[in-house]
């Protein structure tokens, strides 16, 4: 340990994901061994501690910097969000929030129920002032580069100042933690004349054209993937179901090959080849492979990730939970919300 | 030609796909070559005189029943749909609608501007007695069977009674063109609990649970390939970024395809076999496999198809055009809006 090193405390939700707890220990353990060399991190193991405590002993009790705290309760993906955050005071969820509200974290990271996340963050830590509604993107596989795709589900009723403030949070976050120079922003409509589009959507491409963002007017659906376009601002309901159905391709695609596997063993051959090489493309929606995303305009750095997060997935979250609160991206954004309005 | 036939008189738009007039003529002469036995079919070529004789010309002047219906102006697929209703009176466009308005004409079909068909039509023909808004549906393909998405891009704010005709307008149309006994109808949203989704989509589930349709309740992104939901019901918005961004994922695929078949031979040689596959399936999003969509909810029968059209997709609108007067479509409309309101 140097004594010039920053030091950062991140709570981790142990029984957040899927494969929890193992995964998240595993992943926290990563993240510790895998830390930038001029930062000491110490990470708290928030859940039952018998489980966390069983499970570091079959990973033979490796030595890192860590804190366990016990957590009762477990909040899982079938929970009502709204009745998690009133009934499971106790749950890992709860208390990792509540570790960052008390100022003894610095960030929390999660794999467990989205909606739990943004209810519990929301109320417990507030909104960044300022921000109109706090906001969930994704990361989309393109064809140039990836695409920030926000909001994803966090608001399904959205006003055009909900959608500016996404677009300037999203820009903010690329541009501290991806290092994207000013990041080109799409409005995502069914035409691309200003005209073009919802109500929400031509009234929120008025905002953006006049905003210091550098906004590159609607774009189609079918440029989600396609455009030079850094960020993808939408509502979350569209967002949502855009996501989740591109995640349902694969689905498609599969059971397609397999009408056409069907029919004989030339098929079948190609089919072998073919299936391993769109998995691999299309198993990019999944972000997991990203690390988590961030849970952005609200007072506190909040990571969340897909429940079937790996161990690498849950260092990547940890460690983007370091960046973020190292790279103050709330301070600016707090800045760029009060510049823009 | 036999007496006892029923003679169907359907126009076509000879100069509205990308590759007219050649597949117009063309398709309209499969139609007439494939009609079923006991109809006698007569067919309104409305476009420019000289460039349709030159064509039949170079087809070698074959013998089927038609009419020349010179219309002097093109709407192209840039024309702003409103300036072209307005100032574009001569097109073919406008000239086929002005026919089934006038009773020359028992239907029309283009593969032209849709958003100008819509407008056109809207305006000549009128909605149906009780159709809050028309609409226009793309079938995708389901991992099950095809699933009819309505709106895809004619309405783009909706309230919950379009919503709710929509579901009406796709249930009669795949009962009566489809065969299908009492089509399942999903809404489309972001969780299964009727509580959730946008406040369009919550008001919608109450109006659509206390109808006599076959409603299975809401269902998310990831269901629309997946569910056996035989219709899809959405706001025009969320149905055209979906129906788009389906459209680019080939792109997507044979552009992450071509990265990695550049990595190695082995690599090239895999996705040479992939690539048609996967092509196959997801061309399937391109509606002009269905012989187009009917514009529901207009006092005529409208059939629209892609601008990418083949012969064989004119022909498919031609004979889906007579089977939709001859089954009543449109009276089914009347009568089923009447009941559910």
């Amino acid at each position: 340990m140097n004594k010039d090193n920053k030091k950062y405390k991140i709570a981790i939700d142990v029984m957040g994901g899927d494969f929890a707890p193992l995964n998240e220990i595993k992943g926290a353990i990563r993240a510790y061994n895998n830390k930038p060399e001029n930062i000491d991190l110490q990470i708290f193991l928030v859940g039952k501690k018998d489980l966390i405590e069983k499970q570091l002993k079959e990973l033979g009790n490796p030595e890192f910097a860590y804190e366990i705290v016990h957590a009762d309760e477990v909040i899982t993906m079938k929970d009502d969000p709204t009745d998690a955050l009133k009934n499971k005071k106790n749950s890992s969820l709860y208390m990792g929030v509540d570790l960052v509200k008390e100022g003894k974290a610095d960030a929390f990271v999660s794999a467990g129920n989205t909606g739990a996340v943004l209810a519990t963050s929301t109320v417990l830590l507030g909104r960044i002032e300022g921000v109109s509604r706090p906001t969930i993107g994704s990361f989309f596989p393109g064809v140039q580069k990836s695409v920030f795709v926000l909001d994803v589900g966090a608001n399904s009723d959205c006003k055009p100042n909900f959608l500016y403030d996404f677009a300037v949070m999203g820009s903010i976050y690329l541009k501290k933690i991806l290092g994207i120079d000013n990041p080109k922003v799409g409005l995502l409509s069914i035409g691309e004349e200003e005209s073009k589009g919802n109500s929400l959507v031509i009234e929120t491409h008025q905002l953006l054209k006049k905003s210091n963002l550098n906004f590159a007017g609607n774009i189609e659906g079918r440029d989600i993937l396609i455009s030079d376009c850094d960020i993808v601002v939408c509502d979350g309901f569209v967002g949502n179901i855009i996501l989740k159905f591109a995640e349902s391709i694969l689905t498609l695609l599969k059971a397609k090959f397999k009408d056409y596997a069907d029919k004989s063993l030339v098929n079948k051959l190609k089919i072998g080849v073919s299936l391993p090489t769109v998995k691999n493309v299309l198993s990019d929606f999944d972000y997991q492979n990203y690390g988590g995303v961030p849970l952005l305009g609200i007072n506190g750095v909040i990571i969340i990730g897909h429940g079937k997060s790996s161990d690498l997935a849950i260092q990547n979250m940890i460690l983007k939970a370091v960046e973020s609160v190292e790279k103050e991206v709330n301070k600016e954004i707090l800045i760029a919300i009060k510049n823009n309005s």
